[in-house]
């Protein structure tokens, strides 16, 4: 199991975090794998519309960002929330916008 | 004065606004503008070096998104950010945003 490049911690920088958030199906693909930790990215994605070559941008973008750490796990890509990373750079930032992202159905 | 076009508070979604507060310097905008209510646009954006049609694209993403209020006060346009709205809508979402913001300078 390898992780794919993502920034250290001290690297992250808040706007890319609010950006990767800032769409409605990475908002729902977050708020489901920090309920769901090491879920695959197909399982995680399950029921949404959302065409393969977007849903890997998504990813991406949340990985680049900071906000999720995707590990290469044989032919799947296991994802994990930096949530605890996250609250340390940025604290109090991600639970309240998962909390309202939980009440605001896709 | 009149206000521009803004959603309902009823209207406002969690992605838009985390797109909106998700780029530097619109973040750096929301901060100045929740520390100097009904400030102009031009004071907003003293010493940022963006160009005039780059900052009147980043206000109309903040209103239309629901994060600020603009107001035509003749020549002038002034901006409020919509802090309590935004938090009966959003619950603890733009505090530590703004907070973290402080800390991390443009």
């Amino acid at each position: 199991m390898r992780p794919l490049p993502q920034p250290a911690r001290e690297a992250m920088t808040l706007a890319p975090v609010l950006h990767a958030l800032g769409d409605p199906v990475r908002l729902e693909l977050t708020r489901r794998a920090k309920d769901h930790p090491e879920s695959t990215c197909a399982a995680l994605a399950e029921g949404l519309e959302v065409p393969l070559s977007t849903l890997t941008n998504h990813w991406r973008i949340l990985r680049e960002a900071g906000v999720i750490t995707m590990t290469v796990d044989g032919r799947h890509r296991r994802i994990r929330v930096r949530a605890d990373e996250l609250g340390e750079r940025f604290p109090g930032v991600l639970e309240p916008i998962l909390r309202v992202a939980e009440e605001e159905p896709l």
